[in-house]
């Protein structure tokens, strides 16, 4: 199997990372976004958004959507669980995941990609949106901050996917100016305690 | 325990419709949100984000977003499962109620939500991105009309949460005038399919 990817591109360092606490090797397929690899008629047939990282099975199936790959590997690879365990771990993991995901990974991405205008040749920037989603994304900081002056990592004192994709946010959303500051002692706590892993380097 | 909701917003139908094909009463406590019951400091306390549903179970805990619930659910309820039942049907229905989430509901929330002004007062509006959320969320019919053409469900044979967030989010696009057309025929039977389920009703 093999998954296709841009080793720059913030979501398949999720799954790099996923898959280094796991401790899984994997073949990894390098894409050309700027260059539209991923745009390709063969890509399309294996990956219908076009959006990467996705897993290719050797049988040919194929996975997108980074937290789909995820599932697939904390099924096929129980040990070290990152998803979660008992019921209410599990949706304490989905719940932390998601906030972090839509308030504030998906804000630094559509602020990288209306103020920038990087994909512009396959989307229509709208640069005021941009800017309102630098300011969200900044905003939610606040509330993260709050909850970790309570909980080592998202998931009180459980190392889990959550973290993996508030540390691939945070480190992506240094190409929009978006940084820690002095009031996150606690998020500069976390993040010191979780960008210290192994798997980080993935 | 209870779910704290609002019966007319697009998100708490897809819980409520989860717990409906497993058969799981539930208590639901009705939020004002343009009165802005969710923003009140009581409810700030449980439910951080502000967003509806959130579950309370009876020792306070609470947990929020939908598919956080609906995964604590699949987990202490694991009879009748819709987010699957293998490795790769789970990856398939993660991949599924994903894609659906970022490229279609999300896009027809944000339609919503900046076309109309309907939150002004605790968000700012831009209008040309609530456009550009419009067609982008019209484009992706296409894909699901094209992926239906060879699937009953979203996930094959398979009925599984996927479905329920696609027909919660295109009953919701009814707001911002997108429907299917004579060209989604595909889509219309997958419709016809889903939306005749008991569940739907709930």
């Amino acid at each position: 199997m093999k998954i296709y990817e841009a080793r720059t591109a913030p979501n398949p360092r999720r799954v790099r990372m996923f898959l280094a606490e796991k401790g899984i090797d994997m073949e990894y397929v390098q894409l050309d976004l700027a260059g539209g690899d991923n745009l390709a008629e063969t890509m399309r047939s294996k990956n219908v958004t076009t959006k990467i990282p996705f897993l290719e099975l050797d049988d040919g199936t194929c996975i997108g959507e980074s937290m789909a790959i995820c599932r697939y590997f904390e099924e096929t690879h129980p040990d070290r669980p990152l998803l979660g365990t008992t019921p209410l771990q599990k949706a304490q993991v989905e719940m932390w995941q998601r906030r972090v995901e839509f308030y504030f990974f998906l804000a630094v991405g559509m602020c990288f990609q209306h103020t920038t205008g990087y994909f512009k040749d396959r989307m229509t920037p709208v640069p005021a949106w941009g800017e309102e989603c630098g300011k969200n994304a900044v905003a939610f900081l606040d509330t993260l901050e709050q909850h970790l002056a309570e909980n080592t990592y998202l998931c009180g004192d459980y190392f889990s996917a959550a973290d993996i994709t508030l540390l691939c946010a945070l480190d992506f959303a240094r190409v929009v100016k978006i940084k820690l500051q002095d009031q996150h002692a606690n998020l500069k706590r976390w993040y010191e305690l979780v960008s210290s892993r192994e798997s980080a380097k993935a």
